[in-house]
């Protein structure tokens, strides 16, 4: 691999994104992409007696599930990179403790499965024949860390997102059939100044524009190189900003542009206000919707940025601003 | 690089640690190895409001020292992995959200250090010129969201680890006269199932044993290969028990294996009960102490193994036990 322009990093003998996998829960089994994940939960808890341990849960199945679909056996895997939201990103370590494989934790906020994925792509090009993915959210673990216990019924305002519970996993290999990962451009800390933690969109929009125009200069690809360019998850409102600053820069994105939060839920039946956010989201909606959509050669070159709000609510709580991050992988067949 | 073995990867190039940095708080200022670090502060606060803001202001002025002193100009540095024990890792976002260079987020808890070394000596054998590592702790932001509030003035049980308030960083190169990272275990996650929160020494070991085991086993060396096996950081207790640990699979560790949470402070003077703990232990104590023992040939081959417990405190509420992680890497001249 090598360093092109400014911070993307081309790989030469490309690895293959071999399999996926993604588990959701009921929120999200009663929105558009349902039918594309794994397996849909009917309640928060899934036997559990928190929503931590449901976490946990879910990522470790998630997994679970992504290593019988694969055919990988465990001790293929040379390492994993995984992480979640929740303090000490305890949902990974709990959920993955039993995998037996070199574990490295990462942390991104909700751009944590881009980052896994570019991690365990320079891994896999330079020592690794396997390499494992995964991150979780869970909208009743992140609502009680992150905003308010849900006993309270707080109004949420309408730029919130909706974190979706649920997690993503997939296996990068050396070698395959594709779709392949091309590049990666990781993303830097960008903190425009805003402070409203009930609008993520908003905080996350300028890094997701910063690695997107980076990217583009770096590679020379303009927007309609990509049949499809995907955040994870600026929401409603964060596509929309994203949107106009890419157009005063000079670049149209209005067309192949969508995001996962936007997508994974029914806005006119499903009351998210802003759309989905979380780990989980960017995670299940590439591991459940668009890896099929690459399968069946319906997208053939993808740009996947995922957005993190790297705050916490004791930063939130000392008048700090809200810095993000945003992760770019391009994928192509 | 290459795979040998289980889990270890060897450096056909091994990557430079050109240059470290640290800072530390006024009780490491007290500690015998204060004349070490390049700046001891005089207070917990340094002109901070808050714990947080402290903790964020000195890893980034770590970064800056470090900076200055290498030679090295920012945009010359290819990425950035750093991780901290706050929520959401907040030290390092907010520390270094003004870096401008592409940001990698780790959580490895107290093995983030090594952690980051690990993943950037990946990174500057495959594509990066150079890549900075940085984590930070601080006791009272640590003890304030792991324990109790410190105007509680609760009695620490004798196993207790004392957080160190510090950050350690350093710049890995491609090229230059080393120190050079020759190799790296990554360790997997290993519970034992320890539940005492207040005894991470005992938690932390098992995982300490298996990757330095490990170590040996994927290498052939043996303790005696190396002038100095140091972990970050399992305190006197944890120290204990991993020599027994290492001596009942037929490895004698004694004479060259040591803390990095022992070195630190004082035993008989100090009153940090097991000893220090922390991702700033680790950080510190090799960019501030070990670094220069090893440019001054004084240790020329040393295995550094950072251990972390990947718990918080809603796990340990829920009655879960405490996983602990231990990554390694090995230097030589």
């Amino acid at each position: 691999m090598k360093k092109i322009g400014k911070q993307t990093i081309q790989f030469d003998t490309p690895p293959t994104i071999l399999d996926c996998a993604s588990i959701v829960g009921p929120k999200e089994a009663q929105g558009p992409l349902a039918k594309y994940f794994d397996q849909t939960l009917d309640d928060e808890f899934w036997g559990e007696k928190t929503w931590e341990k449901a976490e946990s849960k879910i990522i470790k199945e998630t997994v679970n599930t992504l290593i019988s679909k694969s055919g990988i056996a465990i001790d293929e895997i040379d390492c994993c990179f995984a992480g979640d939201l929740l303090n000490q990103c305890i949902s990974s370590s709990f959920g993955l403790r039993e995998l037996n494989v070199p574990f490295f934790g990462v942390f991104g906020a909700c751009s944590t499965f881009v980052e896994s994925m570019s991690l365990g792509a320079i891994c896999t090009e330079s020592f690794a024949e396997h390499v494992l993915c995964a991150t979780s959210s869970h909208f009743c673990s992140a609502e009680k860390q992150f905003r308010f216990p849900l006993e309270l019924g707080n109004q949420r305002p309408p730029t919130s997102q909706w974190t979706v519970t649920g997690a993503g996993s997939c296996i990068l290999s050396k070698s395959g059939q594709g779709p392949f990962i091309t590049t990666i451009t990781p993303g830097k800390i960008i903190d425009m100044g805003i402070k409203d933690g009930n609008n993520m969109g908003a905080a996350m929009a300028p890094a997701f524009a910063d690695t997107l125009v980076t990217h583009f200069l770096d590679t020379g690809r303009n927007p309609s190189y990509y049949d499809a360019i995907i955040s994870g998850d600026l929401g409603y409102i964060g596509k929309e900003i994203v949107i106009d600053i890419l157009a005063s820069q000079g670049y149209n994105i209005k067309s192949n542009y969508n995001d996962c939060g936007v997508l994974i839920f029914d806005k006119a039946k499903q009351d998210t206000h802003a759309g989905g956010s979380g780990c989980g989201c960017c995670g299940s909606v590439f591991s459940g919707y668009f890896f099929k959509q690459l399968q069946e050669k319906k997208i053939k070159k993808m740009l996947l940025i995922a957005t993190g709000a790297l705050m916490n609510s004791t930063s939130s709580q000392q008048g700090e601003t809200i810095p993000g991050i945003a992760h770019a992988i391009s994928i192509e067949l």
